[in-house]
């Protein structure tokens, strides 16, 4: 008698937050698992993806700190493992896409190493990044557009400078941090106008500030702050 | 009597082709309009936004030539605002997200132009750029990494060179003419087994080719290549 096959893992992208952009395909995957899984953050309430998935779902504690996405992984995988080598199919939830910005590859990875004989599939999501953009009306490439993607935790004034002047559109996640320079930046730059704030793109949280004005909440650390030369299209 | 307010115009990325990744809100939309509407391709035997669809369909000729957006958005706007001056919410459809790459920005400008009453709403879907990146296994960015998206019809090889030592991740969409120069550059800079070539992600016709060897169709308009620097999380 051969031993029972692992079951099957599926990291699942819920979008922004707002139930609805939630894919019919996410929705099925959800609904057929023996288990889902979501990470949960230290400083945080609860997980947004947990609220969004309908049914109870086992949420693991995160590291929040920088550069843990490979230990967190492993977490995950010691959590998860059982579920797949009972021959359970799982699925782990992840905010927006779980390929931008997600700890879905280092999962993935650390399942692979550790019980290669588990199927992975992964069931894109409507990432943060153009929710925003379609929060504040905002197209983010057209034709022959270019568009850079950057943490704000990673760049400092003279990258976003030289990013400015290389790409239609910059998009900076993770944008509190970054506020404090930015703004004089864009205005030194002449783009303020250009630039929009969105927060819980989505969500009945949901901020849209172009111009970077009023900000209920500059210190969002989902916040991001879009750049597009020319602002919308008129 | 006040006449009658216009119904509202919403765009609804369908995602990248399965009709599973199609957003519950999103299928919602559809289903509720008084008529739904498509760009059809004059080389293309119908619409991919349109089988995704499961309903009638009006699907509007668009001009597939080179900086032909605003006449798009121009000649779509023409054919929707019938609908919406006789109060029917009306969907237009986009293929993966509408605020990426597709002509839903320009359609917007042309009716807030000819018609400001019409409400605009923008339903995001699941972009081309993330489905290709799930169907490779790959992670596009985590962390602290950076992303650059650029079309391959606007960029050169020294742009890439310079996008491949900037960016931790680089996609290159409308691949296909790019390919001649793009694969000696790759091999040049010894980054051609972290290169994937992906096209029609989350279709029958899907392909992923890794170190872009052996593909089954080099001239597909809506194939991408995605250069990760060190490869698929491990």
């Amino acid at each position: 008698m051969s031993p029972r096959p692992p079951g099957t893992l599926t990291g699942v992208g819920v979008g922004p937050g707002d139930p609805g952009l939630l894919t019919v395909a996410g929705r099925a995957a959800i609904a057929a698992a023996a288990a889902v899984f979501a990470p949960r953050a230290a400083d945080r309430t609860g997980s947004m993806a947990a609220a969004v998935a309908d049914r109870p779902v086992v949420e693991i504690p995160s590291p929040m700190r920088a550069g843990a996405g490979a230990a967190a992984g492993e977490r995950y995988a010691q959590a998860i493992l059982p579920t797949l080598r009972a021959g359970g199919d799982a699925v782990f939830l992840t905010e927006g896409d779980p390929t931008l910005y997600s700890t879905w590859g280092h999962l993935a990875a650390a399942v692979r190493r550790r019980c290669p004989a588990v199927p992975l599939v992964t069931v894109p999501g409507v990432s943060a990044v153009t929710a925003a953009a379609a929060a504040a009306g905002l197209t983010l490439a057209t034709g022959d557009e270019t568009v850079a993607v950057v943490p704000g935790s990673y760049v400092d004034a003279d990258q976003v400078r030289l990013l400015l002047a290389q790409f239609t559109t910059v998009v900076i996640l993770k944008a509190a941090r970054a506020l404090p320079w930015l703004r004089p930046l864009l205005a030194a730059e002449g783009r303020l106008e250009e630039a929009v704030y969105v927060r819980r793109a989505g969500t009945p949280a949901e901020e849209v500030a172009w111009g970077l004005r009023d900000l209920q909440a500059p210190d969002d650390y989902f916040a991001c702050v879009i750049v597009r030369a020319g602002g919308r299209l008129r």
